[in-house]
């Protein structure tokens, strides 16, 4: 096992350094570094692949395998070493770069083609990147369905079934609320926008991740153009953020990254640098930025505590009363832009690429009429249509990159926050009145203790069954959004 | 060629992470991330060296040593790598890895024994030390004298020999200037510390940067305890300065960096990722931060352009006059601390450390005598008498890492900065009626061709024939101080 643990951290050191690269280029490297930059991430990830798929690796780990108690944390290690290991060497090298060389150019391709709206320009690409998924899937084999290799990278265990069983779930619900609420009228929301100050922004999103728990003695929050968490061991994770002149941005964006944040702060600093440190899935970290974003920070008790000081911090807020405000951070409207819309929305925009991406995969949705397919599903589940590609089915990067399967853990995420919350409260008791007096450290800690401090000890379904005494399931997300939403709109 | 450059791209990889990591460790870096940092700057070390001593650039080397044009740019890539291979071999793994133990216990040693102000508590450690950098002379191997093999690390081709003979140029009409200034009333420099805002600071710092020609396209000013500069590429070119009350620190400490700065900006873009890039060695590096720190930035000409600038910014200084401004920012005065002294003491406390260190790799001074030894040549060169040793032997940092021979790159650099602007002034002409009006490009225009465009490609000795026509040449330095403290002084 030190055999192993010495190649773990070498894997490790490299990792982290690439992390730190790519965070520095995200936040500060000026333009002129770009070039060298690339280069410098390329000689590291090449012997980052290197030391995982070594000889000395393979054998420490095989060694490894004999002799651990797979029950213990160490023998937790070993799992997700040969996890890594298997991915890593099921690809051939002339695959993977192939894929890098084509993602690349996939990239620009697209960017461009989307700026000029003209899907027929980025269809052959789109085509080859189907393709290379595809190729992937194959390297990477399945039992059932072509999807289950390629959405296993990030949900463990994951498969086209078990994604079709938790959108079944949901599909008819959220589309009748979506419908019913639309017959409402919207509240009001144009006072969320403005020429804020971007100290004062600042400083009232530090407040709020100090204030919820985030540690800053180790970890920081810098300004980049995406918003992201990333981490360089327990003791050192990095939020960003953005200010923008629509005020949620930056503080709804600070809370979801700070969730991301905690998560990665709550495993035990004794494992740091090893595989078992750090979140256990995509779909379980989203779970947590969502809670401390959606569940904590657009409640109406979290409001009652920060809003005075909100108010002091923005006066132009010394006008509008909490409950006004509350109902704008809250406003649910069917719009084109994923990455713009509401926590109610927002499934049903994920629900949509999950339906297409398994076509095209499948093969029964050919590339060429994406566009259409597209548009169709924004009028059935949104009651839109996209007057454009731009705006529809070339929105997003994710499928320029040949990502397929990555998508569900983001519904994943909204759902399983509040099946963990609902655990949570039969402990800790009333949220409502803690979060009201400002008091978030209960929550915290029973996160931490039930959560957090197992990082990827336990596989993402082993972990929920300990949290939660069974599979996904969401009814709570369900109930949660009908109660929060029949009250703001009176439905 | 093309497999050394591999090889190369490989090392300069490893290395500028290595250079990230340390600058965001200084930059940025939480509290909490200290320790798995330094596990991971472990871990990349030991890939740098195995990388740059492998077996694989062993043989791309030779191979290339045996095809490439000594006169060319790859030829000076091939003796800079074997420059560097020989280096990392001479040291066995054994004594470099003891080094780094010793060197991190030393320092602790070192910090609670000057805090305590206890030299007995340090001497064993510094014996250690002395005998560590003996060691290391022994392997790395001289002719001459131990002292040879150390500096050269620093400043290639140099020997005691060759520091004796600077030192002998400037040690008498140094201390003659020094005692002679003395006699007269110090100027008046109280103004220059107060409670100045932070952003102003930084602002007016940005402003000289981008005026004097550091491009910001390519490289950025952060805030750091200790001000340096660093590069990831000749793309991307990190300073950073610190804010004080002291306000000359952030100007002339910006001013300096950017002189560090602009050399390595100005290597070939082409060269990029290879050793021929970047400053040729540390006291020609030290000459270019002098040069805009102290030739530029403290005469009269810049601050009859940037004056009324900086009057501005910092409105305290509209009733301070800008010839009262110029002297006080001149004010030479012998005090105890190096990292304090003004242009013209500098020298002087340099000249004792590398007679007390000459003296104790010799053998000829005791560990126990150096703060005896110490005290004495402060008396005799400037005049004072340290009243502790905390701010007397044991106030510098580099002997507690047994880093012996790199002091007198600090002197070359001041001396090497006025024989450079001696050239320069033949072909640019009145530098003063330029700098009155802010005009700095042909200066940096001059010192680009002349000198940064060649980075590495010449060794040092050879360089400065090309520049000045000859060796180091204390004379223009010596002429420049009696200049303008004579006037200054009215001497």
């Amino acid at each position: 096992m030190d055999a192993l643990k010495a190649r773990l951290f070498e894997a490790n050191a490299i990792g982290m350094a690439i992390a730190v690269l790519d965070w520095d280029q995200q936040c500060n490297m000026p333009h002129g570094g770009g070039a060298a930059r690339a280069e410098h991430v390329g000689v590291l990830s090449k012997l980052a692949h290197e030391s995982v798929v070594s000889d000395e690796t393979q054998r420490a780990l095989e060694a490894a395998e004999r002799e651990v108690d797979p029950n213990t944390v160490d023998g937790a290690c070993v799992r997700l070493t040969r996890r890594g290991l298997d991915m890593e060497t099921k690809l051939p090298g002339d695959f993977v770069a192939e894929k890098a060389r084509a993602s690349a150019q996939a990239h620009e391709t697209w960017v461009k083609a989307r700026t000029a709206d003209d899907f027929e320009a980025f269809r052959p690409t789109m085509e080859k990147m189907v393709e290379i998924a595809r190729q992937e899937a194959e390297y990477l084999g399945y039992k059932d369905h072509i999807y289950d290799a390629l959405t296993d990278k990030y949900e463990e265990g994951a498969t086209k079934k078990f994604w079709d069983g938790m959108f079944d779930q949901i599909r008819q619900p959220l589309t009748d609320l979506v419908a019913e609420i639309g017959k409402k009228p919207a509240p009001n929301d144009a006072f969320l926008t403005g020429n804020w100050d971007e100290a004062k922004q600042r400083e009232f999103s530090l407040k709020l991740m100090e204030a919820i728990g985030f540690d800053m003695e180790r970890g920081r929050l810098d300004v980049a153009a995406h918003p992201f968490c990333t981490n360089f061991s327990v003791g050192d994770v990095r939020l960003t953020t953005r200010f923008q002149e629509f005020l949620p941005t930056s503080i709804f964006g600070t809370l979801h990254e700070a969730g991301h944040g905690m998560y990665e702060q709550g495993s035990p600093m004794e494992w740091d640098r090893l595989p078992v440190a750090g979140g256990v899935s995509l779909g379980f970290h989203e779970s947590q930025s969502r809670t401390w974003e959606n569940i904590v920070g657009r409640s109406k008790a979290f409001w009652k505590f920060f809003y005075p000081q909100l108010q002091q911090t923005l006066t132009q807020f010394q006008s509008i009363s909490m409950d006004d405000f509350y109902r704008s951070v809250n406003k649910v409207e069917p719009s084109l832009i994923r990455v713009e819309a509401d926590e109610l929305t927002y499934n049903l925009h994920i629900l949509i690429r999950f339906e297409l991406e398994c076509e095209m995969l499948e093969g029964t949705l050919a590339v060429k009429d994406l566009p259409a397919a597209w548009n169709e599903k924004y009028e059935k589940y949104l009651g839109i249509t996209p007057p454009n590609d731009k705006d529809g089915c070339m929105q997003d990067v994710h499928w320029s990159a040949a990502l397929m399967g990555y998508f569900p853990t983001y519904s994943m995420g909204n759902i399983l926050s509040y099946q963990i919350w609902s655990e949570l409260e039969k402990s800790v008791g009333d949220t409502n009145a803690l979060m009201e007096k400002g008091e978030f450290k209960p929550i915290l800690d029973w996160l931490i203790d039930n959560m957090y401090q197992h990082g990827q000890r336990f596989q993402p379904q082993v972990l929920l069954q300990k949290l939660c005494g069974g599979g996904l399931d969401a009814q709570p997300y369900l109930n949660g959004m009908t109660k929060k939403y029949s009250e703001i709109y009176g439905l």
